[in-house]
């Protein structure tokens, strides 16, 4: 395992790099599905608990999105938990007492993995890839995983899980390195993104390509961010991931205390009525826009964005999407959550008709909440267990445990 | 009734704006839920049909956030059907052989009504309002409504009619000037604008407000338009206008033909592949956002979706929905659409249980249908003969027909 070690930039000019992210070095790369050969490939990844000596405890874990590798501990950059703290560690529903947890940043990431910051080898002046950084696809991001996966010295995987376009890579790793993993765990996820879906990701790319501070895809050359146009992205992607349910909970119709649109307050007049605080939600999908510009790398967002827009598993198969898991020998279990309109259960519904056409051995489990798809990153007690549930089963059908 | 007439400015540098549109003029102005009094405001308008001699067939229609008064006849600017000529015409649900069919361009709009693209009476440069116009509400809306319904010669309003936006104005109608309708019909819509819709303006908003052409508000001053960020924000918009049912069966994953991501095609790769039209869904919305840019101001967006967001018919009543309605004699047919998850059935449901404890006169529809919000503006066999019936049945009972 590397350390640190040579190779990998960071551009000063942004502030989201950071100095140093646990990285395996691949000079020999890897070809894409779009036919290019990308090398060298650097994959940033954490890990969790001790690999026993039969190679035989490893869970791979795949991040969402705009995730990361900094699964259970603080992370570097913006000093918050990981964000499946909860669900990682010593007695935790994937107990790094009993499992080797992994966790890689994707390709075409902005966390340590290669991607559009980082540097073109063959450059002469040191560039970066920005918009020529090659169109990757989910199975391209598995690929990169697969070598780390190798690289760290094991043959099969006890497990791959992940929620949302997590979920995709797990369903990914199913089709294309099925011989590789004992269970596949795929959650608030789809085996294709909808058209619904591709809407939204092409209304925040275009925030983001309308920004002029993007420089068409060059910010980083002259220092500046697209700041704005990545916010806007981020704050109706937030929407998605939410429901109408947990948004009325959480804020309904609540006016900032002290903003300008207190209307009994008298001050309902003027400019700041029309472009002030006022509603508690606005104020929360503002910090949420701010704040992601401060770790996530726009031409990132474009680049992930269309691997999940081109994600079609069945795509291979002739549109049947039984034929992709023809005779797998991978247990799956499949979650939803029931107020999740992104990735709703009636999708999840569909992958599940598909396995047991296909003879698969799947469970699968409809969590309810009214939390969105974002539930599988909250509190859901039914969840923690389900998931604990199935990898005690799964561990204990081996004799793992 | 006057037809062109002075005071009203159009101004040259937008490409959206019309010689004339026809229009009341009310040099008195009126006095705003803010507390502000605007003055002179003009209402432009469209009518269909006669008034009868009794004026006792008069249908108020109100439009919806980006509709206008157009609703029966060719666009001025778009050169497109109006948006409910299926709807408004000799022999058609809302027949014109029988009723007097009115619609106006709301308050704060950008076809002809006072809104932050008119001309400031007291500026002496003769400068625009921008975002010095005073916020409206819906309130305001329905009271510029019922200074032209005066204007006109009408005591009493046989219905008064809307979808969505339009909807709002119509239950305000109900609260605000009970005794000047016999019938309302509000579609599409709620009592109050929920967080998640607050949210998804607020996006809209933001994305207008960071595109640098808005210039604070005064491109108009400086011959451009925030073509981009209004772009954005109608993109967004529209997806929430769809249901994802309508979305899947209109572009699935259709991949526009020719276009750089064809894999089969073989031109996967380049700079092209990561930001050319790629998927249907793609290239309509980007059709959707470049064109509303010719024909909406980018100040009426901020300024009507404030209005919406402010909308909350209980909130002068304690929160009491059903007191907002207390002791009504309209008759009221509620209408929501199945897949409508912007204005969701649960929403109408919650305003027809505060109308029959208000005892109030209600009928309620709820229309199958799978194209979401924007059903009622599309051909809905169900939807026509619900609103036809309805106009019949009140007006057989009144004994107009």
């Amino acid at each position: 395992m590397v350390f640190g070690g040579s190779g990998y930039l960071i551009n000063s000019i942004t502030p989201f790099t950071i100095d140093k992210h646990r990285h395996a070095h691949f000079p020999e790369g890897i070809t894409l599905d779009c036919d290019m050969h990308l090398a060298p490939v650097d994959v940033a990844y954490c890990t969790y608990g001790q690999l026993s000596e039969q190679r035989d405890n490893a869970i791979l874990l795949c991040h969402a999105f705009t995730g990361d590798q900094y699964v259970a501990e603080t992370h570097p950059l913006t000093g918050k938990p990981g964000w499946w703290e909860r669900m990682v560690g010593s007695g935790k529903p994937i107990d790094t007492d009993k499992f080797f947890v992994i966790c890689s940043n994707v390709l075409g990431g902005c966390m340590g993995s290669t991607g559009p910051m980082s540097v073109r080898e063959e450059s002469v002046k040191k560039e970066l890839w920005g918009t020529d950084f090659p169109p990757i696809t989910i199975r391209d991001m598995v690929r990169a995983q697969y070598k780390l996966v190798r690289y760290l010295g094991i043959d099969k995987l006890f497990a791959v899980v992940g929620g949302s376009m997590g979920g995709m890579q797990v369903l990914e790793w199913t089709v294309t390195y099925p011989e590789m993993m004992l269970a596949a765990m795929p959650i608030a996820t789809a085996p294709f993104h909808s058209a619904q879906n591709i809407a939204f990701n092409e209304v925040g790319r275009q925030a983001i390509i309308a920004d002029p501070d993007w420089r068409n895809g060059r910010y980083w050359c002259e220092g500046v961010v697209p700041a704005r146009g990545l916010s806007v992205a981020r704050m109706m992607a937030h929407i998605t991931y939410l429901s109408e349910k947990a948004l009325t909970r959480k804020f309904g119709r609540r006016v900032r205390q002290g903003s300008s649109a207190d209307k009994s307050a008298g001050n309902f007049t003027g400019p700041l009525s029309l472009f002030g605080d006022i509603f508690e939600v606005e104020s929360y999908l503002r910090y949420q826009g701010s704040s992601f510009v401060r770790r996530f790398d726009a031409n990132s967002y474009l680049s992930i964005t269309r691997a999940m827009d081109w994600f079609d598993l069945a795509a291979d198969y002739d549109g049947e999407l039984t034929a992709a898991f023809s005779g797998t020998s991978v247990r799956f279990c499949v979650i939803s959550f029931s107020s999740d309109w992104l990735f709703p259960t009636s999708t999840a519904r569909t992958l599940v008709r598909a396995l047991n056409q296909a003879t698969a051995n799947v469970s699968f489990v409809e969590i309810e909440t009214d939390r969105g798809h974002d539930a599988f990153l909250l509190d859901e007690p039914d969840f923690d267990r389900t998931v604990q549930g199935f990898l005690r089963g799964v561990a204990e059908h081996v004799g793992l445990y």
